[in-house]
């Protein structure tokens, strides 16, 4: 007998049919004797048809009464999920997020987990019930309900398998798991069996759109394995676990191709200490979040001026330029250039750690496709660089066929 | 500087623009110094859509997870409300039922209040905002999210304005108050300007719509003094509260015509001990709710037999007529009847306690209109006659002006 948390996402909630679906799945873990707690989302569209509701009443309405709104998505799919599972007879008791114990602090729309105190979870377990949880959702030691962001359903599963002692935890989701490269670009991608939190982090953060990077660094500071797997069929996901010796045989985890990144370059700025902070600072006090950042040698004749690029998420690219245009009569740079036709392509694995040359062999096919390289940038466990975006695809396939196959 | 409890229905926060215009009066309240606790009902067509959708799991879903379905209802109409007020730049928070101290019993679907802690409503209310809570729900003790049956906001606001202490509880409703008649049947029918307690039980149980006889039996309970008016314009409505010496002036309050009834005759049943009884005892088995009785006295030779004829809610009919059936063969009588095309028409008032002769006057104006008197029934401050449907209103009219004016 286990005690497994099983975590839905909205899609696999979407209507009373998917509801139906997920039970008959939790009933069958049910009927082999595991304890089953379930933690869903909002029917999908849900949350979307609740914040069009708020907005209809005012532009930007207070975050406490946000979290009061979007709370009653979750509410709902519990209450028809253990419906459900009764109608297959099987026992079921639903709980909102502060029912269920998840204690968070008081940072409305955003909230962070605190702490869980599970004994009404454990006690309706222990009567024979599968436990239905709201995700998205907690309460402040005050009792105000919270939530907990984007992503924070898969917060929720990750959080009640650290504090229930899970012996497993399932994020149902609608791809099989993780892939080495998003199959829709490359065909030759396949599903992995692990990986590393650190691993995952790194994909997470590079564009694989399937976990948030909190929830997978919330599982790796607990040591919460996982794992990432469909609701549409049976087929084993990927495990996501801390890193193991035989992992480091292979050198590349997987590839990601971010294509929501922008490039500003700065032509002809003066080489004179300050240039950079100041313009990073006015950047971050716009809270325009700047990935990376590329300085080249000087040149030109009398006053040294180098050109100076970074790149951020899109939608901030606006906001960016506006703040590098006001900033143009005190840093005196020559023009400045935006540019939203670039991709980010990644390789990422923790075996990167102990093998050589592999920034080299990726240099190597990328310049075998003619792809040029317009910036670089690197970690332990990955390497970075910004193309052209209409390369992007073809280097992706080229580089995932060089390391992965 | 006054402590007031509003309560608007499902109808008056029907929509967004319902709801802005929900909170422009309460703003006015709150600008004038007052202290302002607001209870809503979900939005209208929200709770059937949420039914709609349990039923499509299962037909007949456990209560407990009803509630925890409807209650998201109301979650909604608090959350939305106070975004309402902040827009008009007043300060509001809001509660849900649980939050605002409502303790219930564990009866799911029809919870009865068993006391209410209303410290934070306090809290809130001396911080300077407008305190919007969820109406029709409340936790048991256990924390189990509970609601409290059809006019269950009511019951909400009527409770609160007890356990604040709260110097005046306003029901705001669709209709301007409580009129000595149905104005759609009666064009010469008037608001009234105050009415008991006990009339307005009366008055409730027997088809006027404005409330819930059990909010208005609490209320009674409770000493609560509350006021039933118009959401859709700023008259004065009608206060119910304790009876006065004065109010013993008005012999008829109101006159009402419930067309929802239906009568079951048994005809020929012989008259002996035990027969009505057995008929009686059948129908409450099946939770058929008898209103009238009226049994003839014994006819035909032989063996003396009766009639025997009842009346109910249309709805039960079916019900009662399947029982009847049941019994023919014990019970011997010679033939039931039903009939559907009746109406029970009602004069109300606390002044027939100190005036005789009002049924006299009553029944002199009905065989003056050629309406027949079917069945009887009197109470202190009551009198109710089954006559002939098609005739109702033109009675009602008759008894109106004859009583009323």
């Amino acid at each position: 007998m286990a005690l497994i948390v099983q975590k839905y996402g909205g899609t696999s909630v979407g209507n009373p049919d998917r509801i139906k679906n997920v039970a008959a799945r939790v009933a069958k873990y049910h009927a082999q004797g595991d304890q089953v707690v379930v933690v869903v989302s909002a029917m999908s569209g849900v949350t979307d048809s609740l914040i069009k509701l708020a907005k209809e009443i005012m532009p930007l309405p207070a975050e406490r009464e946000m979290d009061m709104l979007l709370a009653t998505g979750e509410q709902t799919t519990i209450a028809l999920t253990a419906m459900a599972l009764h109608s297959l007879g099987v026992n079921a008791v639903s709980l909102t997020g502060a029912q269920a114990g998840i204690v968070t602090d008081g940072v409305h729309t955003k909230a962070k987990i605190s702490n869980i105190t599970p004994q009404k979870v454990h006690q309706h377990l222990d009567a024979g019930n599968v436990v239905i949880v709201a995700g998205f959702q907690g309460q402040t030691i005050e009792g105000q309900i919270t939530t907990l962001g984007r992503g924070g359903s898969d917060l929720s599963a990750i959080a009640l398998a650290a504090a229930l002692k899970a012996d497993l935890c399932q994020i149902y989701t609608d791809v099989d798991g993780v892939y080495t490269a998003d199959p829709r670009i490359v065909p030759a991608a396949r599903k992995l069996q692990e990986v590393s939190y650190d691993e995952m982090l790194e994909l997470a953060s590079l564009g694989a759109k399937v976990m948030q990077s909190r929830s997978v660094e919330f599982a790796k500071k607990f040591k919460v394995v996982f794992e990432v797997r469909s609701s549409l069929n049976d087929n084993p996901g990927t495990i996501v676990k801390e890193e193991t010796n035989s992992m480091e045989g292979v050198v590349v985890r997987g590839v990601s191709l971010d294509k929501n990144q922008a490039k500003v370059t700065l032509v002809g700025i003066p080489d004179k200490p300050g240039m950079a902070a100041r313009v990073f600072k006015a950047l971050g006090d716009a809270a325009v979040n700047v990935d990376m950042i590329v300085q080249n040698v000087s040149h030109g004749t009398g006053t040294p001026a180098t050109d100076l690029s970074f790149t951020m998420d899109k939608p901030d690219l606006l906001k960016a330029k506006k703040v590098i245009d006001g900033l143009k009569a005190e840093l005196a740079f020559r023009e400045v250039i935006a540019n939203e036709a670039i991709g980010k392509l990644s390789i990422v694995g923790v075996g990167m750690r102990s093998h050589t040359g592999v920034a080299g062999k990726m240099f190597d096919v990328l310049a075998k496709e003619g792809v040029n390289i317009d910036m670089i940038s690197t970690s332990e466990i990955k390497i970075s660089v910004v193309i052209d975006l209409t390369k992007g695809e073809q280097a992706m396939r080229a580089v995932h066929a060089a390391f992965i196959g």
